[in-house]
């Protein structure tokens, strides 16, 4: 099972692709994308360009993004949703089903408790995927993103037999 | 010359396709997409490939979008900005050129007048595009921006040669 997760921001968005096989996960490639500072249309289609081919390359089966958490004004929102709606819109495209989590449920997932800190989620990603070094942080919150969508989707399979429900 | 309008919505989207030539504008298709209620994800991608659909069916040559006039929260402005991350994701993909315009700069281009009201614009762009019924107010406001459009290129067309410069 492969998932992509996307942290999608208006100037640096993370992308992350993880395999789960037999318990063990494993990074198959992370990106810290940065649109650059051209015409804002070209970057939404570099942007849904990227995630596109990020889903093809990978053949991923499921993806996910983060739910924008937007604690200043109208217009970053605007901007904001703006990439996270390219980026939407590439994945669906690739034909996949598209997962949404919030901040606190991706931490849960990563850490283990959903206040933990931009840190502690870069820490935690490095170790939980064996990685030698720590990735770009927007990268990390990605690669998060699609660790969470890998426990949820288990934690669905396992609801119909004799597992836990959580 | 064919220009393709839209204003971009999270519930509605307006679309328009206007043809010039000779002086003459030509209604080559209008709709007021209406994004239904399943997932979020599902209406992106439904938006999306109705614009690339429209942008392909009547080959046209350039296209533009309304800029979002958000004058609602924070949660609205993301939602707008979803919606037109798609739209505008669709039309680079599509290999457009996109243009942007305030709601002012389009009311100026169809009534003559940057303050008109919703009214105006829907009844000049029935009568300057001689269509026999008015179009829902989404498709209006979106072959407002096609209108819009048109006019901006032949300024520009005109300005290396003998024409005023606007």
């Amino acid at each position: 099972m492969r998932t992509l997760g996307i942290d999608p921001g208006s100037r640096i968005t993370g992308i992350g692709v993880v395999e789960q096989s037999g318990g063990r996960l494993r990074v198959l490639h992370y990106a810290a994308l940065r649109l650059g500072d051209g015409p804002f249309p070209d970057r939404l289609g570099h942007l849904f360009r990227e995630v596109r081919t990020a889903a093809g390359s990978y053949a991923v089966d499921a993806a996910a993004v983060e739910t924008v958490y937007v604690k200043r004004n109208v217009e970053s929102a605007l901007k904001l949703g703006q990439a996270r709606g390219a980026a939407i819109a590439a994945l669906v495209e690739a034909g996949l089903p598209v997962g949404e989590y919030t901040p606190a449920r991706i931490k849960e997932a990563v850490v283990g408790r959903g206040t933990a800190s931009k840190d502690q989620v870069g820490f935690m990603v490095q170790r939980l995927l064996g990685l030698e070094e720590a990735p770009p942080e927007d990268a990390a919150d990605a690669l998060g993103v699609a660790v969470c969508h890998l426990h949820h989707l288990q934690a669905a399979v396992r609801v119909p037999g004799r597992g836990r429900r959580r």
